[in-house]
């Protein structure tokens, strides 16, 4: 065997996601931005709401990166971390690991295919942004 | 008077036009980064296809951001460049110019709105998914 | 509706902010930098008083854009972030985000049309300069 | 002799030459940047006209590190670098210099105190821009 074979979000299903997320804060009155990326932490879509934190891009992007790295949710980070300063301190140094809620990956059955990050309203708000939107079409 | 008023693409108008641009690229059979910006050059929507050059990623992205920041498409730098060595040097060592056809100004009557930025095929292709983006909401 | 509209300071608004600020802080006995974005967190005006501290250029250009993206004072982070170990730590990481006192949102009633960023003396100094300044245009 | 006096322009004196770039240009109809730095290079002033080109913010501030850091106009170097192919690609690719027109020093007597940045117009309508913010104060 010379090659592995790896499984990615289609730009359709990244775009259906993104739109979902925005959706959702548009219901719950909120603005983001959203980014999903498929296993190699490539941007796949990306969505900004007007007015939308201008910071949160970048973080919106990173927090997908992250989840994808990883494969858990940002918000796992908090228990890894706990009581453990050194790795904290050196985790949250690392450039675009994103160690706070809001970056969830996206599973296709029992395989990695993607993350999403999403950025503007509380970590609580930003993980349901995200997470209605992996159930758009993964649910 | 103590503002200026600006106006911008919504992220609706933005995801719409990068679709559009995908769906043309399909019809030519290439694959396609395409970014869209609103008039301050800050990135609404983003859509990577699949299997698109990985560095026509950033390309996308600044021919987006020069298009906006200059209000014109990218592929008028040919005529302004043409016969000027020391501007022609200067400008495409700048970071994020892009000084060849991909990006595209958007316009909603003759306010600038924001701009679109394609790349993964010829400069003509790129131009024409660009142009079909735009021609999907304000042709 | 394909577009949405933004207000901005003007250049002579924002020039005006500046100077007020630097007189402020002439009255003071200190030497500032100052920093005026509009609302898409773009430079606008930014002066340097001779001699003031030199990384203190960066800083007041970045508490600028995070008064700008956020849309509410540097300074209200401190609320934010105690009591949340880890988007703390996570929220000084990030780029250009400023966590401290002395970037102030700039509102023309209740939009918000840009921010200034203070920096080169105390909290409280910087956040009186920037104050000084968005209250001679708007006061 | 441990120590050497360098001259450089007051937050004033920089903001005045910034003021009356922009008059000059509004004068002329056009929208730049300018960037007034003292002799070390630093900026001690900066204004952005409303919807000046966003790539010429940085061209400016170049333009204005390049004329204080060689001590002579930019425009100058198409005369040193015509003929000099090596020469010609290699400061071109020097971060942060530019070989074009719109940097010009500012001398008090013959002491060099600063210099001016501006782009936003044709090259001749920036060095005009930036010499009438020199005459306004050193005229």
């Amino acid at each position: 065997m010379t090659s592995v074979t790896n499984r990615n979000v289609t730009t359709k299903t990244a775009c259906a996601i993104a739109q979902a997320a925005v959706d959702h804060a548009g219901n719950l009155g909120i603005a983001i931005n959203v980014s999903v990326v498929d296993s190699s932490a490539t941007e796949i879509a990306f969505l900004r709401m007007n007015n939308a934190f201008l910071p949160s891009m970048g973080i919106a992007k990173d927090k997908a990166y992250t989840a994808a790295g990883f494969g858990f949710p940002t918000m796992g980070w908090k228990d890894i971390l706990d009581g453990n300063q050194q790795l904290q301190a050196g985790m949250v140094e690392r450039p675009r690991v994103v160690t706070f809620g809001g970056g969830v990956p996206i599973f296709e059955g029992d395989i990695l295919v993607g993350a999403v990050g999403v950025s503007g309203g509380s970590e609580e708000e930003d993980i349901a942004c995200a997470q209605a939107g992996i159930d758009t079409v993964f649910g």
